[in-house]
């Protein structure tokens, strides 16, 4: 079940330039990261209960800049944090969606993650998201 | 300045079948509009602060309709709902940001809105809304 839209992942050029636009609008950048593995820099601007997260590739065959090669700057992904991906993809299989990603894998910060493939979604990359189980104490 | 996402629209050939989708992953239609100036039909979706907005062409000569046709189903506008448009705009134009709508028009339910082109923002069709004020006891 999705619980709230995690964020907008908007693929970009130029991070600096495109996080300026969305401060003067009053958004404010809380967290810019580097993920290695993905050759992409990620800047987080949280509104609401939801985010924009602009991403530039760090490398010409990071999966950000080939999306900007191929067809310009734009959205490239929307995120929705569920509660139980296991089941939820279960479902979905059920259902005969297409899915990129049968079973989770393990995205930044321990996070469950897997994408819906755009031909099941009206065009859109979907990324569930769950949240890591904290340890009971 | 931005208060939340107001909704991420989706341009769609078939409202029905991608609603069953969003449905699937635990979203509820709240309600479902003809727009008949835009030549439009839109399914709201709400998800946590912000909603999904489903939009389909009723006519070959809608803006959707078009949209579809030259890039597929995808992503048409994020909207973001902000407390001052017309001091937005101002803020936005003194800085260079290239606006569709210099000054807002109404929109749906007596709303304010001014979209921002995407080559400002990204390759993101921005739109910028504000509720109506509401009239004083």
């Amino acid at each position: 079940m999705i619980r709230r839209l995690a964020h907008v992942g908007i693929a970009t050029r130029s991070l600096e330039s495109l996080s300026r636009l969305y401060q003067d609008l009053g958004l404010e950048v809380e967290s810019t990261e580097t993920v290695a593995d993905q050759k992409v820099r990620a800047a987080i601007l949280p509104v609401g209960d939801t985010a924009v997260e602009l991403l530039e590739g760090t490398e010409p065959d990071s999966v950000i800049s080939r999306f900007v090669e191929k067809r310009g700057e734009g959205i490239h992904h929307i995120a929705f944090e569920v509660d139980d991906l296991r089941e939820d993809l279960r479902r979905l299989r059920e259902r005969n969606v297409d899915l990129i990603d049968e079973v989770p894998r393990t995205g930044a910060e321990g996070r469950l993650i897997a994408f819906i493939h755009p031909r099941s979604t009206g065009g859109v990359l979907v990324e569930l998201t769950q949240a890591p189980v904290q340890p009971k104490e």
